[in-house]
């Protein structure tokens, strides 16, 4: 496996690849792995010849509030797993190299970004499709792998790469959960073990809104509520949003139909936690 | 020659060029030609194994006040001309296919965008940056052709291609001009005689404004002046700027040194004029 910081490095190991017919596929990750990165390593291993996973922590997808400096680092460690997991090169350029003095330009997605995690974190999404785009031409990977976890993140690269005809196949990854049900984040690593074990409440009022629509609630401003009760059984007082949306339109659903996004925003201390479920209705 | 309005068909004909080795050629322009796009398509000719011409009046960069509709269209016209000069695909998509229902992913160059022309067309180059992203998705050219006398532009794409690490090379062509210094311009079909008479103006007062320079004037504000006159003498009386620039960050200079666009944009009737010059200065 070959580690590299260099953009003219990875264009030509790349273009190596491609001469030789492999398709390359592309993990983009903020690095601190856990099961879910190493998920989508494995299922980029199994369905592309030539698999890249760039490791960057990006700055411009982190309000001035937000934990930039602080978000947990450890590329050594990362860099191993990939090795063992038959990643062929891991990039890991330098926020300098990515965005240099006098940088500006920049790629939005306008009003599916708006809303939920958007409606917090405001110019988030616009760095991460910054980032992505620029990740997605500098790799030129055939496929790309994003999370189920980030439902809005993936809703919206998908929207980017239609819409702006970048020659990328979009996969989307499961969610992967710990024995508790909670989704797996690299952020878990802020909280104390009393908030982890109220964060087992996020999957568990999820499941219970997901139940209370199975057995035939279809007000969705019931089962909102009825989440909201589970999460506070469980100690969770601050919560962001639990929304219903249409998936992956992202338009506001009230009543259930087709595919719709159930997802949440809680905070634990200084911590904000997401998840979702997504749920199949006839149409 | 193939012309072709589908994106999958000119990605299947791009890849099988670059299966045979040929570096493809990209000439983005809005129909329309003159001596100023056959120029850009025989640089392509000449540079690329395989050249592609598209042809498209792009919505998003006109204001809802300016001329789309009006704008000149002979697709027929063009497509023969391109032929003759040796190209090997016209992609001539439709707006709908380009933009379709719920569209909202934008390229935006911040700044460098909000001065000269992106202070009086105000969401122009958002407009510009966006269909080039999306040609050099659709097209993934080796090379780009961009005409000098949209200086502005120029300047901006290569902001962007350079930032979001598009794996395109633009290369500049030098603006071409009828017997009386005038830039060509498809937008000249909307003047009349006694308005092109006035055009010559343009040119006129920028090589006074450079005249003056070599002479020994190196106060552009006494140079901005004199270049008003000479317009002024020309029957031109609307003027929008008359800017000294560093090229190509844009940033304003106000005393010589390195390379210096100087720029204009002037109103005959409703119409819109700009063109430019670089000067280069010892540092």
């Amino acid at each position: 496996m070959i580690k590299t910081g260099s953009i003219k490095k990875i264009r030509q190991l790349v273009a190596d690849a491609k001469a030789d017919g492999k398709k390359v596929g592309l993990v983009p990750t903020m690095g601190a792995f856990h099961e879910g990165h190493t998920n989508l390593i494995k299922k980029a291993a199994k369905s592309a010849d030539f698999v890249v996973v760039s490791i960057f922590v990006n700055p411009t997808q982190f309000l001035p509030s937000e934990d930039y400096h602080l978000y947990p680092r450890d590329v050594k460690k990362d860099a191993k797993q990939a090795a063992e997991l038959g990643v062929d090169v891991v990039f890991v350029p330098t926020a300098e190299k990515m965005y240099p003095k006098g940088f500006s330009s920049f790629v939005k997605i306008e009003e599916i970004t708006d809303i939920l995690e958007g409606e917090v974190r405001l110019s988030h999404f616009k760095g991460v499709t910054t980032i992505v785009a620029k990740l997605f031409n500098i790799v030129q990977p055939d496929t790309a792998y994003f999370g189920q976890k980030d439902a809005q993140q993936l809703a919206v690269v998908r929207k980017m790469a239609a819409e702006l005809n970048f020659p990328v196949k979009i996969i989307a990854c499961p969610t992967v959960r710990d024995e508790h049900g909670i989704a797996l984040s690299s952020r878990h690593q802020y909280l104390s073990e009393s908030q982890l074990k109220k964060a087992r409440g996020i999957h568990a009022a999820l499941q219970e809104g997901s139940k209370l629509i199975k057995s035939g609630i279809l007000d969705f401003g019931q089962v909102r509520r009825r989440i909201y009760d589970v999460l506070n059984t469980y100690g969770i007082k601050r919560v962001d949003y639990v929304s219903f949306n249409q998936w992956d339109s992202l338009e506001p659903v009230r009543k259930p139909g087709g595919k719709v996004l159930i997802s949440l925003a809680v905070r634990l201390g200084t911590t904000r936690l997401i998840d979702n479920i997504i749920m199949n209705f006839k149409q």
